[in-house]
């Protein structure tokens, strides 16, 4: 197929983006009035047709994309950056699997945090509620238009998604298809919005949404993150980076430090709970059997002088070496005096995502579990792990890192709040 | 005593704020790792002494605050706030008891709040842990000096205080007593740090201090929350109205009902519990009797048309009344046309803080409990309940209408945050 100009029709009237989201977000809060009125069976009943209209559109959304290939084949998109743009009946087949499965997921919404009897007989009730109206703010994955509708809805929040505009004919097809089927299960239409215009400045109007929009959630590469959170004035729910650090203590068994150093790096080493940093006690046994499954897989590892020391492979490290989150097969190390030494590092350098230590040591691990203070600490397990669906929450919104609402892996219990009830029989405050 | 000038150390030499602020800010970070490692009773222990050297104190403090004072009648502050600002013994003595009952109360940190075991083995746990660095912006009350910092520092929480000018030779006496009390009971001395400078680009500093203060609390009057929610690139828990609504159904006890409405208008007017619109549906059965007690105790009420049949003395409202907190003996009526017209009404006009439905009606009573979405909903009570200590929290940082991480009367927990812990033995992610 040949690279398709955008249609005539994609050139939108021009509109003030502040009214635009102003009046998309109204009619969402609206409608989210009327979704989280709606029982948790309705809502899961929705979900399930959302499925199946999207297994049904198939073709459609597999034509829309087609179209969104072309043109980004023909504006010079990177094979990787095409790659994440790209549907096949299998991925739309797991897109539809995802939404139903979210839909079996368990309901957060009216779920008693804990309730308590005062002494003048009025009972306290924390039920949590949705949080209201979530902005998506995306990129090049049309799948994100389908995980985050299908979250948000099982939680009982409207959604605007903005979406990013090489995957614009995607997006509209999917979406077109979640909302017939969501209407279809009684859903409010204007509570699954896609933004109707690739106009840039809408994106500033949501994040400047504060009281309309009540969290966003970026969902991507570092820099689209790095705008999102300097510009909102909207709470968004994210991390920028993760630099993951794990610490081999003295006291770790050699061969489960080798087997976690592995899988933490090289297992998927784009991934945001891929080790960064490997820090290793001077007193480990054996570090150049840590080290030697790394390089000999084709790992790049740079080193402090010490690390340098364990093998002529390892390049000397650069000060920001410390602070950067490769992504790929490349690991920095450095050798450090103790728990000690590699607390302090960590303070100094972790971004707050998830940092581990290997420790025999029963001590050792629960002063690292106390005194680092990321959203996820580990003891003996992979970084790799750092992940909703690893964690039993059946899928996630996005990881943050953050200190404020929701920490690590967010998945519905994320995505709501609480409200207090209190249950008087006509109780007056002396 | 005459009203003294500000002595000639408090002008300070030029600094910008900026700097001062991220290095206070440094300082009181790497403090606050030493506070969270305290043990808790440790922390109990040193806000004991805390409380007893502010009674130590109190000739100091009451010295300082005489200047503050005197310097307040000069500059022309008016009764209100000369009476916000006047310390006396009785009020030092319970300034010092409340440090020693928030010494007293359950520490959150370190409190589990799920576990759950996957099928690999690998514990996942969620503890709390102390926010961090928190900001607390406060006016005339030198006792929020005392309160605020002993809330952080039980929560584990570092804390910069910034208060009002007119208060500043209080709030420096207060804080060298909590601070030679805390030092004595080994908290680190920049956990609890009172900004040195009366700058106004001081605030504008905390509030612009993203990433070095996680939560900036204001503590004062509606101009104040104003500014800081307006300004604060640093997330901000507070309530900026307390537009709360009292919804008398059909099927309410009249003598509940008019205890109720008196109680929650008149108790302390002034309160951000304070009912400020009285919602009557249009049949309940004796709308006088509800309106009576109010109009004799001398409350102006303002009604729509319908409310203002009710009696003659009920003014006719504007439209601004209904968004209106008058923190006074002011209250608008509006008669409406069953349970949807007051939700509609409470949807449109109500602030997020405290709204209550008076009936006994169970089916009624359960729908506005489900559809109003404040941070407090209640039923067949006094919305002047709305507080920490009502609420059994033992005290409180402030009542907060947003709708992330915390709502309605926030105390210790609301300090606090979470980490994930991850207790392996040496899983790795296949």
């Amino acid at each position: 197929m040949n690279a398709l100009p955008i249609p005539a029709r994609e050139t939108e009237p021009a509109i003030d983006a502040a009214v635009l989201i102003e009046r998309l977000a109204r009619d969402a809060r609206a409608a989210q009035r009327g979704l989280a009125a709606m029982p948790s069976i309705a809502r899961q009943a929705a979900l399930e047709q959302a499925a199946a209209a999207l297994r049904r559109a198939a073709p459609q959304i597999l034509e829309a994309n087609a179209v969104d290939v072309a043109n980004g084949a023909a504006a010079g998109l990177s094979g990787a950056m095409i790659d994440r743009l790209r549907l096949d009946p299998a991925r739309i087949e797991a897109m539809a699997a995802g939404v139903a499965e979210v839909a079996a997921l368990d309901d957060p919404v009216g779920r008693i945090i804990d309730e308590t009897r005062r002494p003048n007989g009025m009972v306290l009730r924390r039920v949590r509620v949705p949080i209201g109206l979530i902005g998506i703010i995306y990129e090049s994955r049309p799948n994100v238009t389908a995980d985050a509708a299908a979250l948000c809805v099982r939680s009982g929040n409207a959604v605007l998604l903005r979406g990013g505009s090489e995957a614009v004919h995607s997006n509209r097809a999917i979406h077109a298809a979640l909302a017939e089927g969501l209407a279809a299960g009684g859903v409010p239409a204007d509570a699954v919005q896609l933004v109707p215009t690739q106009d840039r400045a809408a994106v500033g109007a949501m994040l400047a949404a504060s009281g309309l929009i009540d969290m966003i959630v970026p969902r991507g590469g570092k820099s689209l993150v790095a705008r999102v959170q300097a510009d909102a004035r909207v709470p968004v729910l994210a991390h920028l980076d993760g630099i993951n650090h794990t610490f081999v203590d003295r006291a770790a068994d050699p061969a489960m430090a080798r087997d976690i150093a592995f899988n933490a790096k090289l297992r998927r080493p784009g991934v945001c709970g891929s080790m960064e940093t490997l820090l290793i006690d001077a007193l480990f046994p054996d570090p150049h059997g840590l080290v030697e499954p790394l390089l000999a897989a084709g790992c790049e590892l740079r080193g402090d002088a010490r690390a340098c020391a364990i093998d002529p492979r390892i390049k000397p490290a650069d000060p920001a070496d410390w602070d950067t989150e490769y992504l790929d097969a490349v690991l920095s190390v450095a050798v450090v005096d103790g728990l000690d030494a590699a607390l302090a590092h960590i303070a100094c350098h972790a971004s707050g995502h998830t940092d581990a230590i290997v420790t025999g040591d029963a001590d050792a691990a629960e002063r690292f579990l106390g005194a680092v203070d990321s959203a996820i600490v580990m003891h003996n397990a992979s970084s790799q792990f750092a992940d909703g669906g690893e964690f039993g929450l059946g899928a996630e919104i996005g990881i943050a890192t953050g200190r404020l609402h929701a920490r690590g892996p967010v998945a519905l219990e994320g995505l709501t709040t609480y409200k207090w009830l209190v249950l008087g029989s006509g109780q007056i405050r002396p």
